[in-house]
C-alpha cells in the first residue's frame, strides 16, 4: 500500500505544504517516524519532534504555526484525528472482508445467515436469532436465543451474548466481553439469606455502539438495559442493570454505573470512574477518572473526587488539602499567642 | 402466561386492597407499565409514578400509606424484593430446564454425567472431575482436572474453572467468570527478577454462591481461598490467593480483596471498593463504594473513604474540606489581625 | 511425593537447626499445619503460630530469631520467598508436562506445531502464526493471523490473542485474558458523532511477561504496547494503547495505565491503581493502591491519593484531614475571641 501526499491530501483534505510529490508507504510515530512514513502532531508535548523528524510528510491541525522550520511536508487538516481515522482506515491491512461459514460453528437449525456474513470456529448461536448483512462473528462467541443482530455488526471473539437483547447496526463488540448476564438483584428473606430475583429484562445496544473488551452490560431486572447510539464503552466496564446511557456518551476502561442510573448524551468518563445507582446525570458533563459521583448531576458539569463535585473547586481545596499539617500548626500558634495576648 | 390478581397475591402473600379479579399478563417498570402489567414501589424516588400509573396492580410495603389516591388495586407485602423474586420466577420464560449432551462437547471418558445435566457445545471437561444432578454447564465452558461440582449448578458460557477446585451445590458461575487461576505470587531473587510461585492450592465455593460475569477468583498459594455460603459477588470483581469471605457477605461490582485477607458474614461491599491484603474485616459491615480499607475492622461498622474510616466522620470532615480555601484565608486574616492588634 | 528435611533444605539450600531426619508428605500454612507438613514464616502478623505449630519444618528467613522456643525443625534460608517458589515446584502436582494436538483444535494448514506443544480442544489459530517449542496452549484460546509465540509460553483457556502481536519467551497468560484488542481511539466528527481510528499497532509482550485472567493489553494505534521483560500485570488489569511498561514492573489486580503512558523499571502498582494518559513513570516507584498519577514522576517515589503525591504528606495531611470539623471550631472561636478582645 503506497501512496504520494498529493493523494493523501485528497484522501484526508488536506492542504499541502511543501513537496506533494513523495510517497508514503506507511504511517509512523513522530517520535521515530522515517522516510517514507506520513506521521501526525497534535499533542504540544511532542512539538519538539516535529523540527527533528524524518517522516516524509506529517499531519497538522490547519491553525498550527511551527515556532521553527520543519524538515518536511505539512498536511494541513481541519481536525487531525479525523484525518487520522481516514488515513489509518487507508493503511489498515486488517480491514480485508471475509466471508463464510466455518464448518466448526454450531448454529441453531432454523437459524438464517446471510451470505455476506462471517462466522467463525466454535461460535455457538442458539434458536431464534437474526443475523444482519455484512457481520462478522469471531471464534467462541455465543449467541443466546432469540437475540436479534443488525447489519455490518463486528463480533470478536469469546463475546458472550445472552438470551433476547438486540444489537444495532454497526456495532463493535470487543473480545470476551459480555452483554445480557443477570442483573445483580437479590432479595433478602427473613433469615439472613439472599434471593435471586430473576432478571427477565434484556440489553438494548443502539447503533454505532462499541463495547470494549472484558467489559459488562447486565441485561434489566425488568425493561432494558439501554446504551443509546454512538456510545463507546472502553475495555473492564460495568455496566449495571436498567442502566440507560445516553448518545455519544464515551465511557474510559475500568469505569462503573451501578444499577438504575441514567446518564444523558455526549458525556465524558475518565477511567475508573464510578456513578452510584438510581441516579440522574445529565449532558455533556466531564467526569474525571477515579471520580465518584453519588448524586445528581447536571449538563456542562466538570467534577472530580470521590464522592465527585466541580473539578475546579477540588482543585483549590486540594491545593490547600496538602498544607493542613502547617495550617494546623499555624492554628495552635495562633490560640496559644491569643490566649497569651490576652491573659 | 397470566394470572388473576388474586391469584398473583397467593403465590407471593400479599394482602389485596382493590379488585382482585384484574388479569395479569406480565410484570412492568412503575414508569411506564400499562393495563395487564403488575409492577411494584420500593423506592421513595419513584412515589409521583404510584399515583398516576396505568399498571392492573401494584406490590407495595405492608406498612406503606399512600398520601394520595393510588389509581389500581394494591398488593401489600411483608417484603417487596422477596415477592418480586417469586412474581419474576412465574414469569420467566427462561426458566424452562435445558438437559442433554451436546456432541460437540469434549468430556474425558472417565467422568460421569447425570441424565438431569446439560452440557453445551465446545465445553471442555478434563479428567476426574464429577458433575452433580440437574446442572447446566453452558456453551465454551473448561472445568479443569478433578474439579467437583454439585447439585443445581449452573455454569454460564465462557466460564473457567481450574483443576482441584469445589463447586458446591445451587452455585452459579456468570459468564466468562474465572475461578481458580493462579494467586499472584512471585518471589523476588538476587537479580531482581520475578520468579514465580507456584499455587498448589485451591478455591471452594460453597452452597449458593453467585459468582458475576468476568469476576476472577485465585486459587491459593497452599490451602483454599474460601468463599461462604450465600456470598454474591458481582461483576469484575477480584479475589485474591487465601481470602475467605464469610457467609452472606455481597460484593458489588468492580471491588477487589487483595491477597490472605478474612472478611466475615453479612458485610456488603460497595461498586469500586478496595480491601488490602493480610487484613481482617468482621461482620455486618458496610463498606461504601471506591472505599479503600487499610487496616483491620470491628464488626458493624459503616466506612467511607480511601484509606476508609467512619463514614458520618468522613463526611462531617468532607464539608470541611470542601471549604478549605475560605478557612485558609480566613486563618490569614486572623493572624493578620493578631499581629496588628498586638503590635 | 515425600522428602527427608534434609533433602529439601539441599533442595532451598537452607541451614538446618533441629532434627533433619523428619520425613515431610505436604506444604502447609503456619495456622494449620501438621505432622508431615512443611510450613514458613514471614509475616510478623502470624508470629504466633510458629511457637505452637505441630508442622514438621518451617522457613524462615536466616537473620530470625524466635522469641520463644519453636517445636520443631527450622530451616534458615536467605530469601524466604525464593525458597517457597522451589519448594512449591517440588510439590506441585499440576506440572507434569502435557503434549499433543487435539483432534478437536482448528489449526490453518500452514502453521507448524512442534511436537513438544500441547494445543488443547477447540483452540482456533489462524493463519501465519509461530509457535515456539514447549508451549502449552489450553482449550478456547484464539491466536490471530501472523502472532508469533516464542518457546515455553503457557496459554490457559479462554485467551483472545489478536492479530500481529509478539508474545516472548516463558510468557504466561492467565484464562480469558485479552492480549491486542483495539486501543480505545475514536475521532469526533463535526456532528458530534465519533469515527473508529483503526488501531493498526500491535502488542509485544518480552520474555518472563505474566498477564492476568481476565487483564486486557489493547494493541497500539501504530507501532506498539510494549510490556518488557518480566513485567507482573495481576488480574482485570487495563493496558491502554501505546503504553509501554518497564522490565519487572509489577501490577495489582484491577489497576488501569491511559493510554501512551510510559513506566520505567521496577515500579510497583497497587490494586485499582490508575496512571493518567500521556505522562512518564520513572523507575523504583511505589504506587499505593487506589492511588491516581496525572502527572510526571521521577524515580523512586512513593505516593499514594487520588491525585498521588508524597504518601509520607498524604499521611500527614490525612490525619489533620479527619479533624477538620475541629479545626473549623478552633478557627471560628478564635475569631470570635480576637473580635472580642479587640473591640
Amino acid at each position: 500500500m503506497e501512496a504520494k501526499i498529493n493523494q493523501i491530501a485528497e484522501l484526508i483534505n488536506a492542504e499541502v505544504q511543501g513537496n506533494g510529490e513523495g510517497v508514503i508507504t506507511h504511517p509512523g510515530k513522530i517520535e521515530d517516524a522515517g522516510p517514507g512514513a506520513i506521521t501526525f502532531f497534535s499533542n504540544a508535548k511532542y512539538e519538539e519532534y516535529l523540527y527533528q523528524t524524518q517522516a516524509t510528510a506529517i499531519i497538522v491541525g490547519k491553525d498550527f504555526n511551527p515556532r521553527k522550520p520543519v524538515p518536511t511536508t505539512l498536511l494541513k487538516v481541519e481536525n487531525v484525528y479525523l484525518a487520522l481515522s481516514i488515513l489509518f482506515e487507508f493503511f489498515d491491512e486488517n480491514k480485508v472482508k471475509i466471508k463464510g461459514i466455518s464448518p466448526l460453528a454450531s448454529i441453531h437449525e432454523g437459524v438464517e445467515v446471510p451470505d455476506s456474513v462471517y462466522i467463525g470456529p466454535f461460535v455457538h448461536i442458539e434458536k431464534g436469532v437474526m443475523i444482519g448483512e455484512n457481520c462478522e462473528i469471531q471464534s467462541h462467541v455465543y449467541i443466546g436465543t432469540n437475540v436479534q443482530i443488525g447489519n455490518g455488526v463486528r463480533i470478536f471473539p469469546g463475546v458472550k451474548v445472552h438470551a433476547d437483547c438486540r444489537i444495532g447496526n454497526a456495532v463493535t463488540l470487543h473480545a470476551n466481553a459480555v452483554i445480557g448476564s443477570d442483573g445483580f438483584g437479590f432479595a433478602r428473606d427473613s433469615d439472613g439469606n439472599y434471593r435471586k430475583i430473576p432478571q427477565i429484562g434484556n440489553v438494548v445496544l443502539k447503533d454505532n455502539v462499541d463495547i470494549g473488551a472484558n467489559t459488562v452490560v447486565d441485561r434489566a431486572s425488568m425493561g432494558s438495559t439501554i446504551i443509546e447510539e454512538g456510545v463507546k464503552l472502553d475495555n473492564l466496564v460495568q455496566i449495571a442493570h436498567n442502566v440507560v446511557i445516553g448518545k455519544n456518551t464515551v465511557i474510559a476502561a475500568q469505569a462503573g454505573i451501578a444499577g438504575s442510573s441514567q446518564l444523558g448524551s455526549n458525556n465524558q468518563l475518565g477511567g475508573q470512574a464510578g456513578i452510584a445507582g438510581h441516579i440522574k446525570i445529565g449532558s455533556e458533563n466531564l467526569i474525571s477518572g477515579q471520580s465518584g459521583v453519588m448524586s445528581d448531576l447536571g449538563d456542562n458539569n466538570r467534577v472530580f473526587g470521590s464522592p465527585a463535585y466541580s473539578h475546579l473547586q477540588f482543585f483549590k481545596a486540594f491545593t490547600v488539602t496538602k498544607k493542613l499539617p502547617e495550617i494546623e500548626k499555624r492554628l495552635a500558634q495562633l490560640e496559644k499567642k491569643v490566649k497569651n495576648d490576652t491573659k
